[in-house]
């Protein structure tokens, strides 16, 4: 489905600090490997494509809520939901859900934590220039598709 | 003052990525780190103190919004501003300020960035229990004031 | 396989910094996680198993020699080897592998890197009480086994 | 003195993991963080400079080894010393000393871990061109000096 991503994955011990929890800022990192995991699976490559050379998209918002502590050495599942295609920005929301048990449904059960992430598309006229807004290439707006609103959970 | 506070750091090469300026998960810590430090210069230590043993600060809500990226090794300041004293829980302002000259006003310019934590006093019955909600300890409360309404900027 | 442990990833974003390349910190996590992934594939599981509670492994040596850079977003291979058993401690032995091409035996090619990790066996008499050393458990060792020497390369 | 150079610093929450004391790899960053501060303090720009564009130092050999743990909010300091000035190489030894008092010499006292670093000067003939050897460029050169040898420890 070219509008939501699920990828499973695990806390991994230098993700805790001294609280005995995933720190919080972690929570970020995530919601961009998700995002890049994502357009991998639409054979979109982010920074290296040879159909976008030069186009990336620079983070101008990002929030996250958390209700419940992941810990090491939990699994867990990350839900990307495209919410809006922009002319030259994107938006997602993002849903964490664990911890999964072995073949569990890894969507199954209360998030453990709700983000989002506004990126906009910017580019260089040279490679050390400064970067300066751009329309979303093509390539990636015609392989995207706006998520359906959700039930409030 | 105690509903705001200032720190001035600089970006060190490892808080870069590949897109040459500072990852934007770094934002998150550098708050953390400068509520840690506000709370210090009032005399409070967090997580390790004499006077509120077993209570720490769980983030429930974080968010950022860039406006301008920060590039090693650039020097920048934060500002903290207390927005929300709650009775089991806190709310901070953040504003980045950046690249800093030598000797300038640290908050002079236009920020580059912009965010919030709120943060849910935590504690355990146990050393490995749970954590459970708990009011902030009046010695944090009776220290601490609501910072004054900012003009839009 | 108890004496040696292959795990694939991949480069993140994250783990890069302005020079385009993983930052050379960043291999010293993913020891971290192959040891961990290893000790999970023999059903030992650190920091919260049931037969060992309280005893942790806590680094006493770490290296790393750097051969090539791995770049965003590279698939790659770590190999550990067990090197030594000791009555309190072990060590392993790493080397990196990549850029992997999808379906390619791992460790084939030359290796990006080599590393290696001493841990000591440590145990809390009380839950914030100082480390202390500790015998490794027998449930673990008796699951390990040394690594032949391997062929210069 | 162009030998040597100290840092005094902070243990940050998210420094620390959930064993409660700084993980193993942060050690690393704070070395590199120690050497860039070394370099602005004789007025060279790592990766920034106009004397010496497009010269960067690979990191080719890092190693820590650990003997007591440093715990968050703890001050500590980092000295490096110059080991060796090669024709396109440098190497420095670190030594980590803490925790801190207020006012104290930052070297008194036992070391907390003691590590070393090698790095290689790289260039590239275009701005995204592979890094490639070259000679430490004589600005740098002529600000150094190898440390002399030290009593053991």
């Amino acid at each position: 489905m070219p509008h939501e991503f699920v990828r499973e994955s695990r806390v991994e011990f230098a993700d805790t600090d001294m609280a005995g929890i995933v720190h919080f800022a972690q929570f970020f990192r995530w919601m961009e490997e998700t995002e890049h995991a994502f357009f991998r699976s639409l054979g979109i490559q982010l920074h290296r494509g040879t159909t976008h050379e030069r186009v990336g998209f620079a983070r101008v918002h990002a929030d996250c809520d958390y209700r419940r502590p992941l810990t090491y050495p939990e699994r867990f599942a990350v839900r990307l939901a495209v919410r809006r295609i922009g002319k030259s920005s994107l938006s997602y929301d993002f849903s964490f859900h664990g911890p999964l048990s072995e073949g569990q449904d890894p969507l199954a059960g209360e998030p453990v934590a709700r983000g989002a992430l506004s990126v906009a598309c910017v580019t260089r006229d040279t490679p050390e220039g400064p970067l300066r807004s751009a329309d979303v290439p093509s390539v990636i707006t015609e392989r995207l598709e706006v998520a359906p609103p959700e039930d409030p959970s």
